[in-house]
């Protein structure tokens, strides 16, 4: 059940299975194309000036030195983009944001002005010319202080906003609710602290912009994650009309949610092609992508968990605090945070559920981008898989006896939450079991028994996670607006090789060749002789891009069907051809062939070279061989994971390491087993940085401590194990393949297993919760019974 | 009726009606992009060894001294292509031609060796270098020789070939014809040669070839006028996978049927890139695109007319002699020379025809391509129209009354011709009579008659025709064997904006605009919301391309009847959004409004952000609006015209002088009058060439005579009158917008009437007849009563 690599590479199944991912190939040989790849004639670089402050009046900026700097093409402040309105954009999160301050700065390595000149360093060089004279004022940084009435209001350019204050969220019946847990034998409350995280991707933000004054058409390479979305709310806020803009996302070297947002730095490219007729680059340096883009988390939470003394768990109440930074960025939650609210309840079946949830303005770097996973779905899981632990310490009981008690049934499927959300399939039970038997459960709680009477310090830590992905048919889930479903093309060309066209693109997961399989596996082109096109507005149907999970229950639904369509109308060409009726043949991976007759048959090629003219077609049928579609799902996907960690604690440095990790997914039909162990690994690494050494943390001032990867620390293959991974497989029923999202799960799931490993690792110094990142500092003060330091 | 410039260029009709091209600002401000544009990283330029006898057999090619020339990467030869199996391409006409020479060479100019260098004068330089033995053979130039059995036989190549015979073709009852011309009272025969001409566009041929070695693609930019059945060809004859292969077809400087054949030049470039894995850039020059691509024409005919002593045409019967140089190359007539066939029998209504036509192969340049008209319409016209004034002579008749007298009845239409052909409508007196109004014919003829009897030679020419154009339906003008079927894709993006993607691409015929205007019409967007994206196969949905007047006639019906589709979407999401029925709508272009309510409305831009999310949709209906066709036509459509020459001659110099023209079109339905009447001067013009000026002669060696601007006289400014242009509207009954093609309808229709109005000029001299280029030698020949000399 572990993974291996296939024994033979060129083994390439015509439909599901292994094989070897198709865009390897110019990746290994460093001929991927991203956007610092591109080099346009003429090409202008764009370099931004970034606050020092978190929040400061803006009195002065003079731009006399720098315009004089040799090789400068432009110098913009605020006060000119204010001239042209251009100064605030809406994110589409029901804010606006400043594309360069003009007022005030609100964080620190907000934007501030830009320069525009021949080449990197000139641009680089002249931004220190700039002068800016600021007048700082008090800070807003912890989340718990923001509503204080004393505190400074850090939004006061919205009309008559005089506090801190951004939205107000709850779900569930808290009445109800309430009567539960006042009725409840045990009740177990629990603050928790999910600490500010960044995506940190390999490659960080930029973008081309490339503005043709004579066919005013504007191109934009970018390292979007939405390019059809984002090209919709350019000509939104440009006034660039939609037909004259592409949005490309070439190859991008990661985005974990950080590449949603539509960031000033693009807006800053695209004003400066727009000034110069050139075209002009922006590529954040690694300082800037970590400071200023795209963070996740920042939730302060209160957990509690109402059960009957022999463990049946009754209710879930939760209070959250959510840090939205100074902005909401364009991917923050608008309507609530719908994932949060989707599956704070867990896998359990409860009798009651509430959550209240109160969103803030902090003079940190603007909010709410879906670092894998979207919709605050990682912190819900992390809030519940914790104080189930909790609660499995107060009554004494081993957690994975608690969870199998508790686990929603099969029979229960589909299974409405107490917040009104339909679990779409589901059998939690084998899975954990599963994990169990490949980890030894027993086995391991023996050894841990043995060793803690050695006084070593083993800790062995389980979680069992339900995501809702695939964002789609909810409609409070629709970030941007503009619903939630995603196009496909297919065309077979007269030659019988393929191309299809995606709404989604690809950050690295490998669509290149999930996506052809799936083609693959409904009309039999070998996936070699399918192109996929992805990441091009002009190529492409529209969609709402690559979040969430959502690749493969939203587009991966698309491809099948748009597939099915096509080899519908295949059938019928057959029948012309094979001279018979459709309903006497008989589909077989590749060809038809007559009922009973296996030798009178055609091929999909020949179908193809049939359907572009060579021959005639059965009357009103037209000629080629494609079809479209745009794809609404009926329901998210849910799929599901059971975890569990061992580490053991060095008892004199209280360095974690995590020994074992055991992960059974659940991701329903899986299309390419070796792509979905890639997701896995990925996530669980994702975990042991945020479990136990990410953290995007302030000092006083607002200054931001994680601005480098030597202070933002990010997990290497020196700190994880072997991962152990296993599945089982629970189609979802409303998929047209049975497959659900798997790209986020073990980011998810992992931090609750590793966290609770800790905490149960520390139990011999009576502790019941420690805050990530649990690094040896933490750790050491937990063991002498300090608290987590507040963020 | 004669052309004007809008009084208000500014005028931008939402549909149909006069408005700018929307491509020509970037032509006139210089930034069209062209193929020898393009300037990729490390491109190399490939140059081409071409023959300098037009028959000799090749003894050895010596490449080391220009394998030794600085900058050089390569010198291929045929033998080398050979060893890969490339140095013959089939040419989907029934035939094979030399990529590169192997064993003879067959035609001055043929493709011999080729040279890879770091710039094109290094390339250009080192052919020179390239030693080539060759034992010269008797070449065969004159098509009636050919035939001869002690004519040296051409194409040994291919297996038993014993003699240069071709093809032979017939169509029509030789019986019935015989028959009747037998019976008739007066039978009039004409021998007339259509001599070769070349369309000489103002950009050569060339491509940019770019084989990815990584990804295993190839990327042809090249001067094609059908860049998908290129790409189809490519992958047939190449082996590689066709998804594998982008032909690009950008701005384009003129195709009139030279760009539709695959040139050995381009498989050239294909065979450097893959072998350099770097872009590799081809352009021909001037004389090599003049020697070696694709002629026209070069048919030596003989007409005859049967009619009744009082003008009524009974009959008409054709033997031709049409030389197809050295290969059929792709775009030579196949099947049959299905255009002549279709209207050699003009536009009358006759009892019996019968046409017979002999292919056969001579040492010149390969043969065949349609230079407007495709199909040899252009021949047949010009004969038919040629020995109609031949028979007015004989029977003493004014030209004009003998075609008034026989002219197809609008009651006869769809009329059905003696060998089978579907004129779809017409209604052909109309548009005479306007071309007699326009011109003052009977004011002509008495001016005429006055300085007749001056001395002076003054001609009046007219011609009558009828075209098939739109090659579409019928089978036996599918001359890739790919069908003649066209797709088309529209989408509306959320802002309401519009993309439609053609099959069918430019090479100056304003699509951009017309097409834009088609979608405009059906659906009410402005053109200048409206993107045409056309002449890329990654971009566009499949198709056979732009040549024989079929970008209107085919795409233009795909392009209006896939607006409609989407038009029929619309509606149903507006009675969503209006919370009516369907059948309670009434559209007014640009928005549906509730039937007798025009405040309860909708405009599509609205529907459009509705179908992208912004709401909900009624039941059933996908998200998006966007639809895509493939569409067959059930008949071409049949222009016809009338056209009046009237021509001076000096009687010192013979020098013809055009002094008016007067060109009535009936192209059915407008839709830009102004793109039509470029088109119509166009075509005049080219008739000018052709009929006064214009011929790609040979001396007894073989030598190419009209290898330079120089020698192959293309009319100017100065040698064209003011056009008089007028229209009459027949529209085509199966077109959904009644639109007939007309972008060759002037180069078809004008030579005949300038000839008729030159050989009218010189009744005086007794000439029934003189073949073109009527050159001031060849008309002091005529006026000394000496035969054209033969070709």
């Amino acid at each position: 059940m572990t993974a291996t690599l296939p024994e033979n590479n060129d083994q390439k199944p015509v439909g599901h299975g292994r094989m070897l991912r198709k865009e390897d190939p110019r990746f290994i040989r460093g001929r991927g194309r991203f956007v610092d790849d591109l080099q346009l004639p003429g090409m202008l670089h764009l370099a931004i000036l970034r606050s020092p402050f978190a929040h400061a009046r803006i009195l002065s900026v003079d731009t006399t030195a720098a315009e004089a700097y040799p090789k400068v093409k432009a110098v913009v402040t605020g006060a000119m983009l204010a001239e042209q309105n251009l100064a605030w954009m809406p994110t589409l999160s029901n804010d606006v944001q400043a594309v360069l301050a003009t007022d005030k700065v609100r964080f620190q390595g907000q934007e501030v002005a830009f320069v525009v000149a021949e080449d990197r360093y000139a641009a680089r060089d002249a931004l220190e010319l700039i002068d800016v004279e600021y007048e700082p004022l008090d800070p807003v940084i912890d989340v718990r202080k923001a509503l204080d009435p004393n505190a400074p209001v850090i939004r006061d350019d919205l009309d008559g906003k005089a506090d801190n204050h951004c939205f107000d969220w709850e779900t569930g019946d808290e009445a109800e609710t309430d009567r539960v847990f006042d009725e409840a034998d045990v009740v177990v409350s629990q603050d928790i602290v999910y600490p500010r995280v960044h995506p940190a991707p390999m490659e960080t933000c930029g973008c081309v912009a490339d503005y043709d004054r004579i066919d005013g058409k504007l191109t934009l390479w970018s390292t979007s994650q939405a390019p059809h979305a984002h090209r919709t709310v350019y000509a939104l806020v440009s006034g660039l009309p939609e037909h004259k803009i592409r949005v490309v996302s070439p190859d991008i070297g990661g985005g974990f949610g950080n590449k949603v947002p539509i960031y000033p730095g693009y807006v800053c490219s695209i004003v400066a092609s727009l000034v110069t007729g050139k075209p002009v680059k922006w590529m954040e340096d690694r300082s800037e992508n970590l400071i200023s883009t795209g963070f996740a988390r920042d939730y302060v939470m209160r957990g509690e968990i109402a059960a009957t003394q022999d463990g049946r768990i009754l209710a879930i109440r939760t209070n959250v605090l959510a840090d939205h930074g100074a902005f909401n960025g364009t991917a923050a939650p608008v309507k609530y945070p719908a994932g949060f609210f989707g599956v704070f309840t867990g896998s359990y079946d409860l009798e009651a559920a509430y959550c209240k949830m109160t969103a803030v303005y902090t003079n940190k770097a603007p909010g709410g981008v879906a670092y894998a996973c979207s919709f605050r779905i990682t912190e819900a899981v992390y809030l519940v898989e914790r104080i189930v632990d909790c609660l499995a310490d107060a009554l004494g009981m081993d957690p994975v006896e608690l969870r199998l008690r508790n686990l929603i049934r099969p029979e229960q499927f589909p299974y409405t939450t107490k917040t009104g959300w339909v679990y779409d399939s589901g059998d939690y039970e084998p899975t954990l079991r599963e994990a169990m038997r490949i980890a030894g459960y027993d086995e391991l709680r023996r050894e841990q028994k043995q060793k803690r009477e050695n006084g070593e310090l083993m800790g062995i830590g389980v979680s069992f996670f339900t995501e809702a992905v695939g964002a789609g048919p909810r409609k409070d889930m629709d970030i941007l607006g503009l619903g939630m479903a995603d196009g496909a093309e297919l065309r077979v060309h007269p030659t019988g090789k393929a191309v299809v066209r995606l709404s989604v693109q690809s950050q690295g997961q490998g669509h290149e060749t999930t996506f052809a399989q799936i083609v693959a596996e409904e009309i039999g082109i070998p996936p070699a002789d399918i192109e996929v096109v992805h990441g091009d507005t002009d190529q492409t149907p529209f969609g709402l891009g690559t979040y969430g999970s959502r690749s493969t229950p939203v587009s991966g639904a698309a491809v099948a069907l748009v597939t099915r369509k096509v080899r519908d109308k295949a059938r019928i060409i057959a029948s012309g051809m094979l001279e018979v009726s459709v309903a006497d043949l008989e589909w077989e991976k590749g060809s038809f062939h007559v009922a009973g007759d296996p030798e009178k048959a055609v091929t999909i090629q020949e179908i193809a070279m049939r359907a572009h003219g060579a021959g005639d077609l059965p009357e009103g049928i037209e000629g080629g061989l494609e079809a479209q579609i745009c794809y609404n799902p009926s329901n998210l996907t849910y799929p599901h994971g059971a975890y569990i960690c061992v580490v053991d604690i060095d008892p004199g440095t209280a360095q974690v390491k995590v020994r074992r990790f055991v992960a059974v997914d659940d991701c329903g039909t899986r299309i390419n087993p070796m792509i979905i162990e890639g997701q896995v690994h990925g996530g669980l690494t994702d975990g042991v940085g945020m479990a136990l050494m990410e953290i995007i943390a302030f000092d006083e001032e607002g200054n931001c401590l994680g601005g480098s990867l030597m202070d933002y620390l990010i997990p290497t293959a020196l700190e994880v194990p072997d991962w152990e991974t296993g599945f089982t497989v629970t189609p979802s029923p409303h998929h047209p393949i049975g497959a659900k999202g798997v790209g986020e799960s073990a980011t998810v799931g992992s931090p609750p297993a590793i966290v609770n490993a800790v905490v149960d690792a520390l139990k011999p110094f009576g502790i019941r919760h420690a805050d990530m990142p649990l690094t040896p500092s933490r750790v050491w003060d937990a063991m002498q019974g300090r608290p987590t330091p507040p963020i």
